[in-house]
């Protein structure tokens, strides 16, 4: 277990007035909502820059969009590795809008010196993810920095993806009365790259979610149909920050029952140690899904028949009205849950 | 004019048994055609990742599909900045295969530290060179890197574009006798970027070519149509690198005029200062184009009334069979002309 040393600290204090970029606006918490409502999205001036992927209509066909940078360290951790995490993770941002990713493409940027067999590594991880899912990467680019200009490879993928007519979940829509559904144990990325990265004094079983969605939520969506109101992957901020954005997208309070989280030993035991919330810490390999009450049940027991979604589980209930999220805890109470303050683990993905 | 010191060359040696990456890698030349087609092709496996841009059929409909990573060093140079050319090398990309784009992505990897001011005035460069362009941005990424792991801020810009029934320019697609069409000078950016970046003794009134070529291509294929057989955007490696790609991927030998090249006075000042080739400096804003002989003076004629191609000539001409790309020099002999070796311009995109 490291010591704390707080002359240690990097984490800047969250102060919106800052004239530099810190590292908490990379968080997917409260900073990068400043930063994105006051720096990119006025300027390039589209909403759907706020969202995960975009929608464009193409020749009377729904197209969906996604882009996403990788930048996590280490580049290997238990349960993948960021080639992997690229893949999945614009997979699932597209599934995300009820699409079904046809087409990826990765851009690399590679700092001079990294050796040759991680890249062949890397890159026969992102054949590898893509193959299993079922997505071709169909093109790409390759840049080269300095020495000490990069840390070794960021990959960015892109995602495009076709989506039925007639769907279209959206985080403006959860209604009251939606049953939030999860699809698996949180927390999990989050805790293996933290457990990667140091010795944190935990014996680390604990191993990235990280996992391709799409083919659960197309089951979501047969069976559900309209009545799957929003789908969000709850990635950097973690399941807090993906409740927060929900609530203020559509106006509405929600409520979850502490209780009900589903959270492995493991993380659990490493969450305490290290005093996290396992509801702040990042998922690459499970979703939440606000769906209409009369027919939450029949969507959750589809879940619970694929492999992604064999513990998925209800959650919580969106309020009658507008409000904040609020946690019924263990013992009865309700607590306030808010978005990720600053940056608890940078370059989580 | 800075002296030069061999003991402070750190362009490495081409040498394609190397374990590393090197910063030729990235060079847009013969290094980064032997990473390709060693490491990234083979596992990704697709034919496309070979090209600028893809070509998915979704629901009937051809959708191109390009991404590009943008780490030009310095950010800022004459002409443009790192926002505008994000914007037109993607646009371009989707441009020379023959597709309208459409919508744009761009992911930013930002280093902790980044003046905000740089964050906002690169952002509105996006936003401005996207309006222009007439093609919106609408999602997007944003990452944090801890101060030293990346240079400032690198972007990630991807495209899709339609592209009309019936049109499928192609770098495979170069026949015996087809003209060698270039939309304007030659070797401006390349040249741009280097004034830019170190004092070299040449006062720059070279200005970077960025710029959005995708309504001259509509344009050419209009008057054209499938007589355009090949468009080729010389970015990384220029002109030599791009002719050598098509000579290459349709099999056939090209001439190129040298007498015919357009080159500034100012660019070829520079060059000549340099010892630089003005065939081998990246272009941002021009283009390459093969067409069939009995339609280049009327696609040329168009292209003339465009302010991208007002100085559009002929350069060349490709064989009656396969070879080399050649170019007959002013006193009349004939040379090859190679793809750039090695790298000779690190970050120029």
């Amino acid at each position: 277990m490291t010591t704390f040393d707080p002359l240690a600290i990097t984490c800047p204090t969250p102060h919106a007035e800052t004239e530099r970029v810190l590292l908490g606006h990379g968080s997917g918490g409260q900073l990068m909502a400043e930063l994105l409502r006051d720096v990119i999205t006025p300027a390039l001036g589209g909403g759907g820059v706020l969202e995960d992927a975009a929608v464009v209509s193409v020749a009377g066909t729904q197209i969906v969009f996604s882009t996403d940078s990788f930048v996590v360290t280490p580049r290997f951790f238990p349960g993948g590795d960021i080639g992997s995490l690229a893949v999945h993770g614009t997979v699932n941002d597209v599934a995300m809008r009820g699409a079904t990713p046809v087409a990826l493409s990765v851009a690399y940027v590679l700092e001079e010196g990294l050796p040759m067999t991680e890249l062949r590594r890397i890159t026969a991880s992102v054949a590898t993810a893509a193959h299993a899912a079922g997505v071709p990467v169909v093109t790409g680019d390759t840049k080269v920095v300095e020495r000490g200009s990069a840390d070794g490879i960021y990959l960015t993928t892109t995602g495009i993806g076709v989506r039925p007519p007639g769907v279209d979940p959206s985080a403006a829509k959860c209604r009251p009365g939606d049953v939030v559904l999860v699809s698996g144990p949180i927390g999990g990325h989050g805790m293996a790259i933290l457990s990667a990265r140091q010795d944190l004094g935990f014996d680390s079983d604990i191993v990235s979610d990280s996992q391709p969605l799409h083919l659960l939520v197309r089951t979501m969506l047969d069976v559900g149909g309209a009545a799957v109101h929003a789908l969000r992957d709850p990635t950097r901020g973690g399941v807090a920050s993906a409740l927060n954005e929900l609530s203020e997208a559509s106006g509405v309070s929600i409520e979850v029952d502490e209780a009900a989280l589903p959270v492995s030993p493991q993380v659990a035991a490493a969450c305490e140690t290290l005093g996290l919330d396992p509801l702040h810490v990042a998922n690459e390999g499970c979703l939440i899904a606000m769906v209409a009450p009369e027919s939450a049940d029949r969507v959750l027991a589809a879940m619970r028949r694929r492999p992604e979604g064999v513990t998925a589980r209800a959650i919580g209930r969106v309020g009658d009205g507008p409000g904040r999220v609020t946690v019924r805890t263990l013992v009865g109470s309700s607590r306030v849950l808010d978005m990720l303050v600053g940056e608890q683990l940078p370059r989580i993905c």
